[in-house]
């Protein structure tokens, strides 16, 4: 129930990826046959990746993953202006994005740059009006993620691209969680920019792709050869890269039936960890990825929640694994008005194409007895009464793994 | 023929990399048993990677490639410098880098940045003593690679890190062809920065590494998670480093007598592709990678030469893989006085362990006829009569694949 942080490779991507290791191990610009045949399983794979977006072809740019793809856009956006018409020092992002978004920002601002931080709703969403307060002159891109990596809130891509084509401005879109789980057009969108990962949905790791509306200049982060337009040196994944077109055409013919399959999940898990005594549900109730869900629990530690569950057999979390070594409460959860007590509390439960009714069930049912169990020891508990949680007496089965 | 251009998977290295696809998938960054398996995996395989440097694990930095691990060097040095004691603005590199690394030099340039280009003498080894005169106060960083990928010479890094020890300044070596085929030791070299590729060595595509020896800061080309010493944010590719870590092992333990058995078949290509008339061998007799060859031709197109060579079912390049896309003639051929029209005709022969010496043999009975059906056509060989050579009639064999 950790899917936001990866999934497993489905068998039919490694089955897709196989022959690019052994056989048609080529490197896309060699002219002889091995190449060739790499060459063609890389325009192949584009156009796959394309078709899912809603792209041309020429307007995937391959890279090493979703953090890479982010900073290609925002670096490669703000070290561009200076050549374009735009020659502009200031950016408007979100309070919610991803790492990835955010510590690229803070190196902007450390560089010359002015970022502003967009708030957001107590339950998780932009306000494009305050976007549209915080234009300047000198507004050169705009950064909104699609979908939140922690409480999975789905922002109004296409009203802040609108405001953006009006007026001329670069905007880019981390849907680094969003790809393949819920519709990503780019042309309804109105994004010039956006980033995707293949990891978060069964693809390997180690490979991303960064849309690049035609006409739109980045300079690189990477230099050396000719390779992807110019805007991305290196020899191409082709395993990783095929893989990755793989699992987004899976993505795209199951976006349906697996989208209502999990909704049903995700709700069926928000309406009873309600139930339990001083929860509350983070972000917003319907418009959040079909996957998602996070709760926070009062006196209590997340990471302790964590434990306990891995222990049980369930993998869960706190939040970004990306930010997981820290013990900072969630910069995203403080940005919906949590206390930091309450944004320390935090769950994270994302399903996946494994989970069934089963797991949602097992999880419900393990879930009361290890909060009551960590309220008793917490000192923040101390002194609250709560009513013994249902299935509190299987708390010790520790062995129960799967 | 063209493994400096990419390498097959071996399949102990698929098989190391299987269990991090489908069951062991976790995010490394995870806190649960899934993200546990996946950072023991990371730390091992850093491990390995340090073992073959002579290094201590928390200096190898894991990235996506060769490319990216040259321009996290230069770069990330470069950008720091300014937030060490030596603030300067110059860096000397030699005039026949990886493109990796000689556009990354070309883009500090448009930046603020002086780069000298050290020439090499004309067999390809750059010049020690044009180095050290070339040291300026403002020296911030040397960069010169350990093998050439073109005509594989190895130049003479411990002399240059001496230099580099002495003044305080920060090395950099791109060993990505060297790495896992002769000794990479950073002690020896005397190196602080080390780029290294995995699928140069029967090893993934999308996975290298950089050596970073304790105490350098580098300014990060991504930023996002705290991954990777905060030097790379993004979710590790944890099957690929395994798979890297795995294919370094073996080149390891293999590198004696493989070595041995290539450069037996390396000398027998080179003293039979030299009795074809007109015909050089680029770079130095002896300092050069044990699998790598590099010939001109005079009066013909390498690239014709290639096709040919292919329709007889032989991979082979004029040059660097990474600018095949390009005609214009080898700015590593030029930089060692060839002329253009020499530069043109050059042909890269890059053993590998599938090679056998009946190859080799294949090679010399199919290469002269080509050369001569070739020159024939030439306008440049126009009025030049060349002994007929043998093996010419098989020249129409063309379903002689393999």
């Amino acid at each position: 129930m950790d899917h936001a942080a990866t999934s497993p490779l489905l068998p039919e991507v490694l089955a897709a990826m196989r022959p690019y290791f052994l056989k048609r191990f080529g490197n896309a610009s060699s002219p002889h046959r091995f190449g060739r045949e790499a060459k063609n399983a890389l325009d192949e794979s584009r156009s796959k990746i394309a078709a899912v977006l809603n792209a041309e072809s020429e307007e995937v740019i391959f890279t090493s993953g979703g953090s890479e793809s982010d900073n290609l856009a925002l670096l490669g956006a703000a070290r561009a202006s200076k050549y374009t018409n735009t020659n502009g020092n200031h950016i408007i992002t979100s309070a919610i994005e991803h790492p990835a978004v955010f510590n690229t920002c803070k190196y902007l601002e450390r560089n010359g740059f002015k970022v502003t931080y967009a708030p957001v709703s107590r339950d998780g969403i932009v306000d494009v009006d305050e976007i549209e307060r915080a234009l300047t002159k000198e507004t050169i891109l705009i950064s909104v993620m699609h979908a939140n990596n922690e409480i999975g809130t789905i922002q109004p891509i296409s009203k802040i691209g609108k405001l953006a084509r009006e007026r001329g401005i670069l905007f880019h879109t981390d849907a680094v969680q969003a790809f393949g789980k819920i519709q990503t057009d780019v042309r309804e969108l109105g994004v010039d920019l956006l980033s995707m990962s293949a990891h978060k949905i069964y693809g390997p790791k180690g490979v991303g792709a960064l849309f690049v509306r035609k006409g739109v200049r980045l300079e690189p982060l990477i230099y050396g050869g000719n390779h992807e337009r110019n805007m991305r040196a290196g020899t191409e994944n082709i395993s990783g890269i095929v893989g990755f077109a793989k699992a987004a055409e899976l993505a795209r013919a199951e976006m349906r039936s697996e989208g209502e399959r999990l909704v049903r999940l995700r709700d069926k898990m928000i309406t009873n960890a309600l139930r339990i005594e001083e929860a509350r549900l983070n972000g917003h109730p319907t418009k959040r990825l079909p996957n998602n869900t996070n709760f926070s629990f009062r006196y209590i530690e997340g990471e302790a929640m964590v434990l306990y569950l891995d222990a049980k057999g369930i993998a869960a979390s706190t939040g970004s694994a990306c930010s997981s070594q820290s013990l900072q409460p969630s910069r995203v959860l403080l940005a919906l008005g949590l206390s930091p007590e309450e944004a320390h509390g935090s769950l994270r439960l994302t399903l996946g194409k494994e989970n069934t009714e089963r797991d949602v069930d097992y999880m419900l049912e393990v879930l009361p007895p290890i909060i009551g169990k960590l309220r008793k020891m917490s000192p923040l508990g101390k002194g609250i009464k709560f009513a013994p949680s249902e299935g509190f007496e299987h708390e010790e089965e520790h062995e129960h793994a799967r």
